[in-house]
């Protein structure tokens, strides 16, 4: 049974706000505490039954945190503006994961970071010392937050000190570096997870599920955007060496990948036209706008564009035979929003969808210590990232020729992954 | 000086209503009429002086209708859904244009039809009559609303009647045909008018000004969609022969002349790739589905979809340096809706735009009314469908090779041209 609450005192609450109580029959004689009220614990976790009416949506469970003490613990490798402006902070809204080492090349940021985390000292790294996490117990995934050139090393080094690796993506800078990876944490048994945070965002796995369902009919058609403006600060995105493209592998990649997952497709052709502001310095190695079409065995066509040089927009859209669902905003770190559009009778009905607040990379990071946990292969395995290597390639390829490019098919792979939507809290 | 309003019995007003006003201070000396209230007449046209404040935008002015003897008179050629459903209806908004002759083979319809409009008995014409309307000195211009396959026929026989033409979209099944139809209108000296309706409807218009207007910076993409599902009813559309092409000519073409019109540029260079339901009867002869890419010469790449198979979505998007720009619903009939994002501080603004309702048919019916009034070319003349038909016919050839094709320039333009914003009432 549940603790109680505090009673009413006989006489009423004390203070203002019981006045009306107080006046009222009920004050005489509280009731009991109901479930309802106070909650229930059950094998360590409270729960509180559902006190909305039925035309409301319940209130979702309060989180079920592990004790910090047997969360899996993380090493973040790099901290750039990712780790501290998303990635650290949405430690505090995981529930089976915690940091417990930092790795960085600039010894003040390294122990200011330290101390606001709470990361032991001797937990702290410099990228010489990286070898040494192999000693530390308490590390068991090592998240890769570098730039993309630096990721095959790392995740090389990381799987040779025993470590499982959770890679942002783009996994690398080319397909042999994603191969040799993928090769890499197989010897080494450990797993190999790429950060495709959007394959974890409520937003884009509803859309999946309502594409996937069937209900909508044959998909048709995607479009698929992923713009910023850069600004001309020197940066590593701008050096090919670092970054291995340009707007493709940073913000193109979540087109591609958005329109494999979604459909569970594998593209068998794609086209591509690259486009760079003549004489800016900063596209002098990798390209500032992309476009890109890819063309799926079903025969679904996704139109993709991503740009360093247009104005923040980052929507997907599909079209199906039966309707067409909107996500604004997909591909950014908040703020998606979700319309599906229907035929209802003589009318074209919009509906609006609105999901709870997550923070996606807090469902990301708590997946990969999951897959620790239960021992499983992460939904968005080393392969995935693959995948994305070799159509990327293929795009490039594409847009130096101007023909399209035909892909060969992928072994190992059918038309029936994507994320395990049954799974979905 | 305009006339009087009723002025107010020194009793009050009778009746319910003036109870309120008798009661009040006022009604025993009520103030003299104002322009405000009553407007004002000159040359032939009323108009009220502006009563809202500024924070509201103003109503628009009555329509200023030519006196109904005065109107070009239009034969509407063929009715079939577009000319019951949208044109005919139209006329009823039009100010300069008026349908006095209707063409049809079928005798029922033809009298039913032209009874509903007043059209004089004399004025009804079968097919094999047509070409007697050159005969009917009321008819100024003829408007072809036939499918696709009899456009050209029936534009040089309109031409050899000596009467100006509009025509609907897509101006013909091929460009030969297309050319033709220009010099045969040229050689009788009428004017020949493409109904690119899109181009005389506000919301288009207004995107098209804001994108021209560079305050937005460089446009980078384009998206453009035209998606509705067909039924499985026999249709001319079907119809190789009738119809020229599936969707791309139907309604793909849209998104082609909109990428065209906004941007005021030509492709340089189309790529393409067509889907069919395998088995599908209606696809026998014309595609289902085509998605494409038009690159331009400014680097602006527009990606297109059109498709008889999937749910209605008629969008236009626009991704610039410094904002977007969507028009929800910009090719269909009615229902454009229109947002533009730019930075507002540390806040991103969407902005939706609400223009006054106007019927687009009624727009572009008065347009090339207007032409024949003052002898002006019409702003979406036969030039403006050739150059379409020459974009379809290489999207076309790049479907069949997988290859993207290179256009010629298109000598007699330039990257001005484009629908006069300045004209816009």
């Amino acid at each position: 049974m549940p603790d109680r609450m505090p009673s009413l005192s006989r006489r009423g609450l004390v203070g203002g706000a019981s006045l009306l109580l107080a006046a009222g029959p009920a004050a005489a004689a509280a009731p009991p505490p109901t479930p309802a009220d106070i909650g229930n614990v059950q094998g360590g976790r409270v729960t509180f039954p559902n006190w909305k009416g039925e035309a409301d949506r319940p209130s979702p469970p309060p989180p079920n945190p592990m004790p910090p003490g047997e969360r899996v613990g993380f090493a973040i490798v790099g901290l750039g503006r990712l780790s501290l402006e998303e990635l650290l902070p949405a430690f505090a809204e995981c529930k089976q994961a915690r940091p417990v080492a930092l790795v960085s090349g600039t010894p003040d940021k390294l122990k200011a970071v330290g101390a606001q985390y709470g990361i032991k000292p001797e937990a702290l790294y410099s990228y010489a010392d990286f070898d040494r996490i192999a000693e530390n117990p308490e590390v068991k995934v090592v998240y890769i937050v570098l730039p993309n050139g630096l990721h095959h090393e790392y995740v090389l080094r990381a799987a040779r000190a025993g470590k499982h690796v959770l890679c942002e993506k783009p996994m690398a800078n080319t397909s042999a570096e994603a191969r040799e990876m993928v090769a890499a944490c197989r010897d080494a048994r450990v797993k190999l997870m790429i950060a495709y945070r959007c394959q974890y965002e409520p937003y884009n796995r509803r859309a999946t599920a309502l594409l996937r369902d069937g209900g909508l009919g044959a998909a048709r058609f995607m479009e698929a955007s992923n713009t910023q403006v850069q600004g001309e600060v020197p940066q590593w995105r701008f050096s090919k060496a670092l970054a291995g493209g340009g707007a493709l592998p940073d913000i193109g990649l979540y087109c591609l990948n958005a329109a494999r997952f979604y459909s569970g497709e594998e593209p068998v052709e794609v086209f591509a036209r690259i486009h760079n502001t003549p004489d800016d310095p900063r596209y002098r190695e990798v390209e500032e706008s992309i476009a890109f079409m890819l063309r799926f065995p079903s025969g679904l066509m996704a139109n993709c564009a991503a740009s360093y040089g247009a104005h923040e927009s980052k929507d997907m859209r599909v079209r199906l035979e039966k309707g067409w669902i909107d996500v604004e905003n997909a591909f950014a770190y908040q703020g998606q929003s979700m319309r599906v559009a229907t035929r209802d009778g003589k009318a074209e009905a919009i509906r609006e969808l609105r999901l709870g607040q997550k923070n996606q990379f807090a469902a990301e990071i708590d997946h990969m210590a999951q897959c620790v946990l239960q021992d499983r292969v992460p939904r968005t395995p080393g392969e995935e990232g693959l995948q994305d290597q070799v159509i990327m390639e293929a795009l490039y390829r594409s847009a130096e020729t101007g023909a399209a490019v035909a892909l060969p098919a992928v072994e190992g792979r059918d038309t029936t992954r994507g994320p395990a939507l049954e799974e979905e809290e």
